[in-house]
């Protein structure tokens, strides 16, 4: 049998085929329809799986569920968007308006970044583990919690904010209008900023160079290839950012003292580079030096049409 | 039916007999036996439930379980304390040597924040409550949490540590040789230590006036009190610590989404003082401003003796 998994973001929405080994048979990505309607959307959404259909050859009747994976924050009971700025989406039920499209097939819902947890828990690094956290560290910060073998979306089901934890108080200004959140210092935002700011002034230096001197194309990977180089502005960028994450990930530790935390977005891709100095910060700011996994998450982009198509599956 | 709960801490130990109402019928406090082996402060603490039993009239066999809260880090699974520093007591089995006294009892052990938590749960502010956080303001800063209606001690058992979560980067030395940590900034030790800076620096300040210039006997009571009078040096003091509190509060509510956070030790009984400021900052800080409830928690210095004492009701 086969699941239908959608990962619904601000400027693309893509959708997959999953089977129940957890690969994509098939997929299709195309451009969120900005400013549509939720029923408009959901109507371009249904379209797709008919097309996937079409070119798979898996018939309609193979397809045992409708995962849904959204930027945002979420109510899984009404299967509403309750607030999802980049979407233009507010108090949008899309699980009902997909049920109209696909009579009688279960339709789930979930934040994208429960969704990526969700799907480390299935078949990637969270596989067989109680405690678990997911951080994806792209243009924001997300995260995904697991407690118990289950996905926790937080106490009064508001979901979790991970992002916005204060690591700094008195710190950055944050996209949510606080202060030192995780998000404002950590995310790949974070690196790029610092990035711009340090070829702006030094025209010598490498990263300047790497992006031939289109300071405005310069990216977080930009920096952290320059930090690999051992260029000395670079250097200071990333250290002062494993500094900053280290913090959030030995708070979380601290915390939840899970058995695993892993890392999403492109970000992560740093490879050992990032990883093996960060285990070592985190391990250092963590209260009895507890020790818990540090690792890159399994599923990069495909985590959301993954995570989602698993949705079906009890969480 | 009774319990006995001790409350075992680095000064005092305190015992009491806890009936099925949650109400200490008879308790008594003795000075922790420092630099003793574990066996010896165990057969101490025997002797005293002897004692209560005669002063009561309550006989050994109306007792259905014995309950231990201690400072510290417990394996609850092995019975031990694995590292308590103000009790000397590092991977004892307080749990076998207490059932040595008392064949046949159910012996129970936790943490002493985790006891407290329980205790609001049976009986207090977490009654009724799925998810919820208790947080401890004394020397240090401890805490509870409650999900899903059970006491959570980490995912890999190590217990939290709340209050090492950093909330403020390179801020303070912490205890636990770490940097702006929530105990760094929390604690009781933060405010009574500003306010012995602030008497050393004006002794025309009410701070002063109110230790009589016995700047060592300032206590964090002391600057709440004259933050209440309205003393500009005490009141900045103040702001400073609810601007902290706050960052504290908010990233737990942030991750873990409670119905409720309550507040014990010492500077939870500042009232309305304390509590209405404090939650127009958190609701502030709080990502999407949802609302949690933010209460002082219902059981003060008895805490630790109930909720050990509860320990015996499956959690």
């Amino acid at each position: 049998m086969y699941q239908i998994g959608f990962d619904i973001g601000g400027t693309d929405i893509k959708a997959g085929i999953v089977n129940d080994d957890m690969k994509i048979v098939g997929s299709t990505v195309f451009p969120f329809p900005k400013g549509q309607p939720c029923d408009c959307v959901i109507s371009a959404m249904a379209a797709r799986v008919k097309e996937l259909s079409g070119r798979t050859g898996i018939a309609a009747d193979e397809f045992k569920s409708i995962g849904m994976a959204t930027a945002g924050s979420v109510n899984i009971e009404k299967g509403m968007i309750i607030n999802a700025h980049n979407l233009g989406f507010h108090n949008a039920p899309i699980v009902r308006e997909m049920s109209k499209h696909f009579p009688g097939m279960p339709v789930n819902l979930a934040n994208d970044a429960d969704a990526a947890a969700i799907a480390e828990l299935r078949g990637g690094v969270f596989l067989g583990k109680k405690t678990a956290v997911l951080l994806t560290l792209g243009t924001g910060v997300g995260g995904g919690i697991i407690i118990n073998g289950r996905l926790f979306t937080g106490g009064q089901g508001h979901g979790n904010e991970l992002g916005h934890m204060t690591i700094m108080q008195g710190g950055p200004l944050c996209t949510c209008g606080n202060r030192g959140c995780i998000e404002s210092l950590c995310a790949a935002t974070w690196l790029l900023e610092r990035g711009k700011e340090s070829a702006s002034k030094n025209p010598k230096g490498l990263i300047y160079e790497k992006c031939a001197g289109k300071i405005d194309e310069i990216t977080a990977k930009v920096v952290v290839d320059s930090a690999k180089e051992k260029d000395p502005d670079a250097s200071g960028i990333f250290n002062a950012y494993l500094d900053s994450l280290s913090s959030a990930l030995a708070s979380i530790a601290v915390l939840l003292d899970p058995e695993v935390i892993a890392l999403g977005g492109g970000i992560s891709l740093a490879g050992d580079f990032l990883f093996e100095p960060l285990r070592e910060l985190v391990k250092g700011k963590s209260f009895f030096k507890i020790y818990h996994e540090i690792l890159p998450a399994k599923y990069g982009n495909t985590a959301g049409i993954i995570g989602a198509a698993m949705l079906s599956k009890e969480y």
